[in-house]
């Protein structure tokens, strides 16, 4: 049976700062990344994040990111692989101890923002998180841009890679995400968005800009849980799938 | 055989700011309290201190602090005891999977500075950082004041507790350090040093300063790194030790 | 004729973490006490900030306090009162060169959070708030407590203090405000509120908690902007303010 | 008569970690660069620095860097030049409060690191550092690396520019530094690189790295101050730039 994970970023609280609406984005996912402490969360924000995805089923994935409150992880900043190693690390150990505290695992991995671009199109920053990752803990599902640069680096070190797709960005023929600055980076139908998403998972083919097929897996699809239409379109998106026969859920799980 | 730990504060450099003298340090001591990057230390230091402390036979311990760099964790802040339960949680866990990429583990935990102070002193701030030592890894071991609140916290718990000692301070009757605003608060005399820390280890007990002996278990002695002096001390009370007949080294390790 | 200014805490965003109500608000308040990057703000919102408050011609103060961002500046720091007279002047000076590059001026300094209660019960605390503020600028007004230490401090460096009260909250015989943590802290009923304001304003007097009549100066009151009741609260406040021939200003402008 | 100016980063201590050796740098220098708590020193270690700079009549600079004191602003950070002008000004008007206090008043601004270095080249990033010292106050001399777009940025302002050298780098044919990644980048030999700051600055030229003259216009030259070898070049160059009757000092105080 085909199926397929929702995921979404969690966790990114700071102190009386509140941000995301996490209570009701657990509701409608199947994987929750929890911000580490370095880009946002803190450690009570990530304990009881921790607590509210085990109490509804969602699969705890550690979200490294920059450390970088101010710029929330969406800067780049240069920095060695070995301390982007280092700092993956940090904040994988720092998840699963109070994962453990909770008496649950984390169970995947996703970088975040900056760190997530980079380690997709910079092999070297793939290869520090994707080592980071096994040597934190081999059993660790590593989420990464389908296709990219991170998805291979994970597959060469024996790790279980879920293969990331946007269901309301579009691809370039390299299989890329078209830059947000162009104008057709974003799909606003959300019919056509289902119905690619629903492609990726059956023929792992989706349409790219150029209007040729390129090839895409889908194991994990990114959910936005900042505004209101970004939920109705995952209740939207997970009824189709349902509909179409397609589980939502964690395809490792069974592994 | 009588044996006796010890003990002593590293890997506190942040970024390219640099203290201490770690790699001559390690030569001297049996278990390294290691910062876990909220008071001092960094991602960076972190690794490379496990390594090199793990290549010396050092025992590796996490060293949790308040979150204040620009304080060192030395000030008091207010906070509740399920935030220290969690950051305590959490900075054991940044540690631990550390260790575990240098294929090594973190051994016992030691509160830092004003944490260390208060858990010492406050059953409720005791509790929150033997219970999250217990729930982070119930094989840890917990280092605290000698018969301290903290230490009454972790043999509540079960947690196999090593009670610290100071060669350098004197004692209260209630067997609390002379505060070191007053005057007779430090030990200047290397060998009246060293004579009451043996006493300690074979009699269980020590003279506080109003002359009447009191009970004072010393499992692990704390060794300071930041002076030139403190680490010709340290070589004298090895040596003094060894001549005694007393084993410097983890006594828990045999267990 | 008599006046009052209505104050409130502004520009405490951060980076993307946005909080506050800051646009609404400004229409409603004659002074705004800007956060300067310690427990909150930044450098961005702080000129933000600046710009939107001048063009509403509402006074621009400094809103320093304890560089703690995670715990929003509400948490005691022990700190020397040394290093208290420092992080007034760093501040206010933050917050001066962005309303001069803005063509305005800062006209206020009010302690935040944790700060404010020190400076507002410990003499040491309140006197170097006072003597920063008097060294950054000693034609800036002082906001403090009514008739705490604070006042006390600036008046005694010759500095123009304005006398701050809470329409929420009663008041102990000795002048103190009662703790949050008893029942009788708050006063829940507006027009009870808007009436105890009123005859502080008038005859420098408000009932305290065991019935007795107490002295309290208002020249400002502090407006809560955080929930919309507080603003319904603040919109009838002023209108009472306003029947009563009390102008609502800033009374040290005329001066 | 020719003069020259000497600056050294200084104040770069943060907390309880010490770095530098200011106070003997002090005595060979003519003006100071004083960190201002992004990228290193403190509320606490900025006032300090004024004091000792004023009591050796040394100039007092503002150095506004990233704030990134992990690391030490010396990583290029992705920010717009909008929120790089916001920062240069908070930074800015921190020392000026505090030099203020101190009964003196900041002369020069000179960005740190990676920011001095994306100043230098990048037209829009050097219109941001140079419009925030020209709102902030402009009186005050920009420091700029000889004939870069900082320089020009400051001059279209209308501010007085210093253009700045290095005595220990060569230079390329367009007057870039040679990057240190090259083997050729620095000079070690004492009196060559001090016989070439002598020719700047009485000729206004040097001989590039492929032999040809390049212009280049030496105000003020970078002094190191972290390495015993640093000062004993300090007090070389000083001796040598008065043999040739060359004044030691800040040429604008003249204006």
């Amino acid at each position: 049976m085909l199926s397929v994970d929702l995921n979404c970023d969690l966790g990114e609280s700071y102190g009386i700062f509140k941000i995301g609406n996490d209570r009701e984005v657990l509701k409608h996912i199947t994987s929750a990344n929890i911000a580490c402490g370095y880009h946002a969360g803190d450690h009570n924000v990530m304990l009881e994040t921790v607590k509210i995805a085990k109490a509804h089923d969602v699969g705890i994935g550690a979200h490294p990111g920059f450390p970088d409150l101010h710029g929330f992880g969406r800067r780049e900043m240069k920095m060695s692989a070995k301390e982007i190693y280092n700092l993956t690390i940090y904040q994988i150990g720092a998840l699963s101890a109070i994962a453990k505290a909770c008496s649950t695992k984390v169970v995947h991995v996703k970088p975040h923002g900056a760190l997530y671009n980079m380690a997709a199109n910079d092999k070297s920053i793939a290869d520090a998180v994707a080592s980071a990752v096994a040597d934190a803990d081999p059993s660790l599902i590593l989420f990464g841009l389908a296709g990219s640069s991170l998805v291979k680096a994970g597959n060469e070190r024996g790790l279980q890679v879920a293969e990331e797709v946007f269901a309301d960005r579009t691809y370039q023929p390299d299989g890329s995400l078209t830059p947000r600055t162009q104008s057709n980076a974003m799909i606003h139908d959300a019919d056509l968005a289902i119905s690619r998403v629903i492609r990726m998972i059956r023929e792992g083919k989706v349409e790219s800009v150029d209007g040729t097929d390129i090839e895409m897996k889908a194991d994990t699809i990114c959910i936005h849980g900042d505004e209101p239409q970004s939920l109705h379109f995952a209740v939207k998106l997970k009824a189709a799938l349902m509909a179409e026969g397609i589980k939502v859920g964690r395809g490792w799980d069974a592994k």
